[in-house]
Parts: structure tokens; C-alpha cells; sequence
């Protein structure tokens, strides 16, 4: 069936999460890539176990509650100016390198974002990326009221964009998004951003005593959740040829 | 209200997770603590991912498939009776030493276990450990085919034990078990294994950049999702005195 939508994952898909780390490392010299990393882990936790404990609040407050708890358990401090100047970045993420020539080739698609980030979250991310204009909606999961990979929240793509699942290409780097999505019945692309060859190396020069490499190792890699993605790609230049063979 | 039933979270809780790094260790020199670490936190994520897809499969399965995905990614291998051997010892865990005489002080309620594993699991493990006399009951998550923290699991309690909500303290060192009971309306007992302080002095004294800190900077704290346990002890030694006051 031709491929009528391309939905895309934000953040670690479109946007690097990791360039906060900038910030981090500013006000937490020394501490800033990891910061991130525990943060970035925290946040995704809290968003599957107050989902499962029916006790949902929106993305924004969930990043809030992440940092905190990065920023207690390091044993670190920081005034509330600093922490909402580092929550604030959140809204200003780099995109990645092949985003904004890939959209364009595709633009004959209706184009949308699906994600965990709360509307207003969403609108200043694409707003600060000038990537309004592109796509036909920015979906938030906070319509349904429970965040990825709950059957609900894949289910607002039909509803908002009035296309069926088998019509739709989704994409996302996160192994577990791309495996909820496939459990749902989209067709799926998964960005695979660190190859399983580059991790394997990775591990055998040593780098696991790097905490950095132990987080990539939870994070970037397919999960064994019963499900695989239809397309494994490595970038998102290929997404044009896949939707035009579809 | 008194305190009728005292229901236990097993893993990581009365039974060491670590435990397993002793086969690991042998199996993989020099990886065996890595392993362990990455095996637990993926088994985790697949409980939740799984029961928020609406995928259950039961715990032994998700375990295997967390062990899967750790060897894979570290760019090991194992043959299928090296893996069995590490899968079956998730069934010979040891005690925390200050289990057995805890639970013997605790014998005038109704003791029992309430925990993600699979039936075969817990009763390998209640067995291995001399303790099939001492439980009412040993609940499995597996009546409600959904993980903790949803609901439906922590009500398994009522359901099997026939002890209301109000009369049960509950448990378990897990941060984000402790809030899904509160959350539920069980009293809650959390055992702290790794102190705020003991945690930041790591920190402070750069063991930040262990991966063995990093889990436990992940893995250890109290967590931010809204809900705090009624009693935070350091040792199950606390229970008898927090029963008997209750």
C-alpha cells in the first residue's frame, strides 16, 4: 500500500537530545555528558511507569522530575534560575545534519511529528528550528493521555491525520518506539545510530569502563521485544527511495 | 489500622540480583558485574515496554530476552547451554543476609511475596532458599498478565491474601516499586541499599566515571513520580519494630 504519511519520533530521532549537554557541562563542568545521559534515561522510566501506574503528567513536567532527581542523586545542586535555564534548553535542540534536506525531498508526503513531548514543548522545538511550515501536525501523546508505546498514542496519528496505519511510514531512532509502533501495525523505519559493529568494536578496545558506552549499549541497539522494524536505516537520506518503492 | 500481611517485593529485595555476577563473571572474565547490570536494567525496561504495548509475555521469557539483547550488544556470544546455565542461576539467588532473621520476628502476620516473576521462578527460588514454609503465599504478576507498577498487580494482594489494602505494608528497595504501591493505597516500607550519602561521596570522589556507580545513580534513589513511601529503613532488621507500632 503507497505510503501516504511519514511520521516522525522527535527527540533522538529529529532532534539530538544529547546537545543539552552543552549547558550541562557549562554549569556542571566535568559532569555535563553525563548529566544528560542519566537525565535522558530518567525521564524515558518516569514516562512508562506513570503511564503504567495510571498517574500520567505531561512530558514538560516529567523532564522536570528527571533532572531533579540527576541533579540530587549526583550529589549536585542548582538554584531555580539554573534549573530552568537548563530545562529551557530542551525547547532549543539541534536537529540532526541529514534532517532538513531529507523533509524536503519528501515534502510530496504528508509530513508529522508524533511524540511524548508536551504541545508546548513540540511548538518551541519546531518553531526554533524553522520547521513550522513543513509538516502538517505536530502531534503530542498528550492527547491520549499516556505516553509511547501505548496503543493510544500511535492511535492519534489516524485520528489527527486521518490516515490509516498501513498508509503510514513511522520513524524513530528508539528501538522501543520503533518496536511499540510495529506492535501497533505501522510500517517502521528505524534509524540505527550506533551500528551493532561500532558498539561491538567499542566494547572490545575496552570502552566499557566508559559510562558513555554503557549507555549507548542500553539505549541504541534493537530491543528483544518480539517485534522488528521493516526498514533499518542509517540515515534519513534514505527515506525518500523507501517511500517511493513502498 | 494494624498491620495484618507483610508482602515482600522479591528481587532485589530479599534475593540479590548481583548474586548472578558470580556465573557471569566466570563465563565472560572481566565483564561479569557489566553483564549483570545491563541484564537487570533491560529486564526492567521490557516489563514495562511490554505491559504498556499490551505484549505480556511472562518474566522468564523477558529475562532470557534481556540477557539476549546483553550479550548481543557487548559483542559476546554464548551457546545455548552456556546461556541456560546463566538463565537457571536467576533461580539460585542468595539472601540479603538480614532476611532470614527479619522474616522470623515477622512470623505472627500474614508474611508472603508479592513479585514480577514467573510462578516457576518464584517457586524455584522460595524453595533454593529454605523459606516455602515461611510465606502464605508467593504471588506471581503473572494472574494479572501486567508487570508492577500497574495496578492490577499490587491488587493480586487482596485478591490471593484476602487482607484489605490499608492492612498490607508492602515491601521493597526498588524506588519505583515502593511508589507504584503507594500510588496504589498499600503501606509502604522502603529499604534504602544505597544511602543519599554514600551515593554523592561516590560522586564526589569521581567514581562517576564507573559504570558500577552510574547504575547505581540510576537504579538506587528514591524517585520523582509524585508519591513517597511511609517508612524509608536501612536494613528489614527495621520491620518487626514498625509492625508492632503500626
Amino acid at each position: 500500500m503507497p505510503i501516504q504519511a511519514v511520521v516522525f519520533d522527535a527527540y533522538g530521532t529529529l532532534y539530538d537530545t544529547q546537545s543539552v549537554a552543552a549547558i550541562t557541562e557549562e554549569v556542571f563542568p566535568g559532569h555535563g555528558d553525563l548529566i544528560t545521559q542519566v537525565w535522558r534515561i530518567k525521564q524515558l522510566e518516569y514516562s512508562w511507569l506513570r503511564s503504567l501506574m495510571g498517574r500520567y503528567e505531561d512530558f514538560a513536567q516529567l523532564t522536570r522530575d528527571a533532572l531533579a532527581y540527576t541533579i540530587r542523586t549526583l550529589g549536585l545542586t542548582a538554584d531555580a534560575a539554573t534549573f530552568d535555564r537548563i530545562v529551557r534548553r530542551y525547547d532549543q535542540l539541534g536537529l540532526y545534519s541529514d534532517v532538513r534536506p531529507s523533509l524536503h525531498k519528501l515534502r510530496d508526503r504528508k509530513l508529522a511529528i508524533l511524540s511524548n513531548g508536551s504541545p508546548a514543548m513540540l511548538n518551541a522545538l519546531v518553531k526554533h528550528s524553522t520547521l513550522t511550515d513543513v509538516f502538517a501536525a505536530t502531534i503530542s501523546v498528550d492527547a491520549a493521555k499516556v505516553f509511547k508505546p501505548h496503543p493510544e498514542a500511535y492511535r492519534l496519528i489516524e485520528t489527527m491525520l486521518g490516515v490509516a496505519p498501513p498508509e503510514v511510514l513511522f520513524v524513530s531512532s528508539n528501538p522501543w518506539d520503533a518496536c511499540g509502533a510495529k506492535a501497533f501495525g505501522l510500517n517502521v523505519a528505524w534509524i540505527e545510530r550506533v551500528s551493532p559493529q561500532a558498539m561491538a568494536e567499542a566494547c572490545a578496545k575496552g570502552d566499557l569502563v566508559s559510562p558513555l558506552t554503557m549507555f549507548k549499549a542500553i539505549r541504541t541497539q534493537m530491543d528483544e521485544l518480539g517485534f522488528a522494524p521493516d526498514y533499518r536505516i542509517a540515515a534519513l537520506s534514505e527515506l525518500p527511495g523507501i517511500v517511493s518503492r513502498a
